[in-house]
């Protein structure tokens, strides 16, 4: 780690700020307002240190001074609190059917909440690009109108996308090999916060575990209720990405060889069973299903359901034991806490959850399922949107301060 | 976190303190020699806080002084090196047909490693664990002989472990809800030591990560190549455990209904087609399987397909088909660089790979495999307990530092 002359290199220096940066801002997080010599108490940081990290936070305007202590013993201290206020971080996601934005304040605090249908599967990808890019000037030009910085702006896609933000396969929306992230750069014209793409359900999960109902539960997996269906998945309290990026395609694990076809090509993929085009033709076999129209079709379903139609109530729990049948699959190799039913699904859990969870059990080599449960996401569409816009405020939490 | 009195909470400094100390013990695996002026001024901890650190680590033999630096700028200063001479970590594992153990000293350095025959799958959980808790007795006599004191002992076990070390499932052994954790305290006469118990596979991919070629892949997987298969997960550099500590049960991954009986009561899943016993039954038709002595049967086959049977050669293709498929659900889920085969299935491994990495390449939905190698595993039958013992040295490597 020390380069040839002895010195230490230079990455030391930064990685250790960061890491003491994201350890002021936690001790603030949780023990605010506090002074700065309560910090380097706490911490074990020096003085001079603390000092230092909190002058950063304060130019940032991260944290601000409120005043002095008065009720304590010794010489009375200013205390510090979290700011933020001057900031926002923005998330956006495509999907077959919809756009959706979210921008949100450094605390988490939705500054707005779009969504806008769209004919994503019947799109070519560079008309699709200029609508998602369309959305985005949109949300940056109503933060810049209430003199908020935006800290970073990330795309959610249902489909394959590698650490560069090339998109490599997104089945649903008919894309190959798509740069989205250089094209949005562009269409951006090059801002200087960062620009990220990732797949839908990774920033789905990331939103239900800051958001959700399960309070940071560590193992969690959030599966996206669409024509597809991806997991996002954390493991331990972190995001599970693989080695490629390409991790959480539960859509396309093999529940039957024999079974119709799929859109990655194959046969009796969990998606092609249990996704929303399958459970529209089972339970609504009149139907003409529209890929870019599910909405109509699953309010359909759902009133048919409240209404105990057999047909659709015995649609609902095959489809249930296909998803129970593929989530016994990720809790004997991951043993989740929960998984959360997101998108669609949310609509339609109460038909779904039932049946999976009797299946999960039967499937599960682990007693009782593993010990998962099966839940509906407490997140509605902008799952994935306000997945994004967090994914900039962990950055933040993790020390990488803006630039001033 | 601050108690009713304003005071920061005992735990705080504990984790704090464990956290700098895992610091410097980093800082001098990777610059030793150097001195505390050195490791105060690249982690920026404070000097008085470094030297406290320092002292524990030599009062516990863990750092040791080497003499003081001439060629430098400045005062001369004492060197510091990690020393950890007087320790040991001991590693076992019980499996359907053998025990192992290995004691490992700071450096990894092997101190030990046997290999005994045992009739596992026929003996009741009573008389094995006599048996283990012998074998781990000898090699703590021969610690306390060789002076080293030991650090921890971990036991690693075919099955589901929960987290207090109950082996709730090991189909091959036999074993239902069996407290071996506390079954091994009470015949070690309750050691001041930690003793745990965890899956083989676990410990095995841990000693992968550790030990074996990879240089530390980030995204790794050990498949135990047994009468089960095990899978050990790390991802992002981390054990894989999920929220009961049931994850890695690639074995029971369904890839046919109709498929023969599992050990599990399933019908068809992974390891009842391509699980040591399918794969004798399928390559020796003829053969007896015995299930505690599987050694003979896979050196017949090794020198058979080494002849080039055609029979022989045609019942591996179909087993690493049957492996391929396991591993692409593998890929699809979390997406691993490398996918280790490891027990008997390192002899097996030149018929097995080929056949196993085209079937992957066929199911994953990311091309190429989504990047996934499947490779033999660098380590041998021992592979679980040189994880066992590994696991007290990351302890340390964390900060945990033994007691006084």
């Amino acid at each position: 780690m020390f380069t040839k002359d002895g010195g230490p290199q230079r990455s030391d220096f930064a990685d250790v700020r960061a890491t003491n940066l994201a350890v002021v801002l936690r001790h603030l997080r949780s023990n605010a307002p506090c002074s700065r010599a309560d910090i380097a108490g706490t911490t074990g940081l020096n003085k001079a240190t603390v000092s230092s990290l909190v002058t950063d936070l304060i130019e940032r305007r991260l944290v601000r001074e409120v005043g002095m202590t008065e009720n304590r013993i010794g010489r009375p201290a200013m205390m510090l609190v979290l700011d933020g206020s001057p900031y926002a971080a923005i998330g956006l996601e495509v999907n077959s059917d919809y756009l959706t934005a979210v921008a949100l304040d450094l605390s988490g605090e939705r500054l707005l909440s779009w969504r806008r249908s769209f004919t994503g599967a019947s799109t070519a990808p560079g008309p699709a690009i200029a609508s998602l890019a369309a959305l985005a000037k949109r949300a940056i030009a109503k933060m810049a109108h209430e003199q908020r910085r935006v800290l970073g702006l990330t795309v959610g896609v249902p489909g394959l996308v590698d650490p560069d933000g090339v998109v490599e396969l997104a089945p649903h929306l008919g894309w190959h090999r798509v740069d989205l992230r250089k094209s949005l750069l562009s269409a951006l014209q090059e801002p200087a916060y960062p620009v990220l793409v990732e797949n839908d359900a990774n920033l789905a999960v990331l939103a239900e575990q800051r958001f959700g109902g399960q309070g940071g539960a560590a193992n969690l997996v959030y599966l996206s209720g669409g024509a597809g269906i991806g997991a996002g998945i954390i493991c331990d309290g972190r995001l599970l990405r693989g080695g490629r990026g390409f991790a959480g395609e539960f859509g396309h694990l093999p529940i039957d060889d024999t079974g119709p076809p799929c859109a990655c090509g194959r046969r009796g993929c969990v998606e092609s069973l249990a996704g929303l085009g399958a459970v529209i033709r089972r339970a609504l076999p009149e139907a003409v299903v529209s890929p870019t129209e599910f909405g109509p079709h699953v309010d359909e379903i759902h009133r048919l359901a409240k209404a105990g139609d057999p047909h659709v109530l015995a649609a609902l729990a095959t489809t249930g034991r296909y998803l129970g049948h593929g989530i016994s699959m990720l809790t004997n190799l991951i043993n989740p806490e929960f998984v959360a039913l997101g998108g669609y699904f949310t609509v339609l859990a109460p038909w779904l959850i039932p049946e999976a969870s009797q299946e999960l059990v039967a499937r599960s080599v682990a007693g009782a399922g593993g010990g998962t449960q099966i839940i509906v996401s407490a997140l509605d569409a902008s799952a994935a949107a306000a997945g994004g816009a967090a994914q900039a405020l962990d950055a933040i939490d993790a020390g990488a301060l803006p630039t001033l």
